[in-house]
């Protein structure tokens, strides 16, 4: 099969395709629903929970200045939930850490980062995991020789929403912001990249409403075996 | 009735006693429940929902370095609350807003105050409300004349926990961080103000967990009726 080629359509003169991690390339609800053994009907509440705190956790030591990395915040983040629903199990507190470092990638994405790379695309993860676990992510899923870049907040010392963030994978691949299409399942993240000046994808696979901050993303889809499409890939 | 005298005890040498004020001296939730007319069985889900966007929408605006006034993202959480509960109704919109100028005191605050004064310590609010908002709440409430000072972090265009807040009522007080009790019932801002150097009065009116967060609140109380015997004010 040739390479699919660009075409006019409502995402043009996109040079890369940086990816959100957590939540848009891998299922963050993973790691609990692996422990539904141990959790029963208390695994979608704990995934919630875990993944509400992380990211306040995330703003507030940003907010503060006072960073630390993505693991730590998000062990920080599963006692607090742990603590919150009562439960008192250092083994279970293990096991969900460890099943952290290899969730699940969601089903479409190993064949559409090939697509990307085949029309000549270039493709990169931009997010707040720390280096080791985002090395162990993309690795557990098989997708290491797919990306061109995985970039982390650690080199910036700060999270997302912070520009600081979103720069620094302008600085990186050499492109300006505009050149940029950004892919997020966090309406919050693809608002905040949209209001710095890249091109967002906002993957709302969780149908949340519109967030009103900043920004306003390009294209809205709910899984990304859309964003060929939209890029006007062939075929 | 004498005044009140400082005594030794868990809190010592305190000139000033600083209050967050929505949630801490407001009752944020009082809004809601006055359209419960309306609302019915949404009243609670949409007051935690409101609140929740709030406290979102002001950590990534001051990660993101774009300050909107507090009126605006009150506004904004109770548009994004209002569509994810499928109500579509101006009125009701209308009114929310309206009553979230006049929210209720707790019980304990127009007496709380008085002591507080008859004693000789200073008092302030230190909030995130911008003034109108800040001024309307305190003269519904009566409690104006017991108060030094009302603080907005309009003064310094970015909203808790950042550092510059929590410096700005040091700076309008006169006072070193360690001769400040900070009472928040808001569990991040507490530890926040921990973390920063003042003295804290964790006032954990939810029954929330503990942060996990940097710093450590001094004390964790029900309550603000705690607070004169925390400080070591007599009879």
């Amino acid at each position: 099969m040739a390479p699919a080629t660009l075409t006019s359509t409502s995402l043009t003169g996109i040079k890369a395709c940086v990816f959100d991690a957590y939540g848009t390339l891998f299922d963050v609800g993973s790691a609990a629903a692996r422990c539904a053994d141990a959790l029963g009907e208390r695994t979608a509440p704990l995934a919630a929970l875990w993944r509400d705190k992380q990211l306040q956790y995330t703003w507030l030591r940003g907010l503060q200045g006072r960073h630390a990395n993505f693991w730590t915040v998000t062990g920080d983040a599963l006692d607090y939930a742990l603590a919150a629903m009562g439960i008192d199990d250092a083994d279970l507190r293990d096991r969900l850490m460890g099943l952290y470092r290899t969730l699940d990638a969601f089903p479409e994405v190993p064949a559409l980062l090939r697509r990307l790379k085949a029309a000549g695309l270039r493709t990169a993860i931009l997010s707040n995991g720390s280096p080791a676990m985002l090395e162990a992510a993309v690795t557990h899923a098989g997708i290491a020789d797919l990306l061109d870049a995985v970039l982390s907040v650690e080199d910036v010392g700060v999270f997302k929403p912070h520009p600081a963030v979103y720069q620094l994978a302008l600085d990186r691949l050499g492109l300006p912001a505009d050149s940029i299409s950004f892919q997020s399942s966090n309406g919050w993240d693809a608002f905040a990249a949209s209001a710095f000046g890249m091109r967002v994808v906002w993957c709302n696979r969780y149908g949340q409403q519109r967030e009103r901050l900043p920004g306003a993303p390009d294209v809205e889809v709910r899984d990304l075996s859309e964003l060929p499409a939209l890029l006007g890939l062939r075929g």
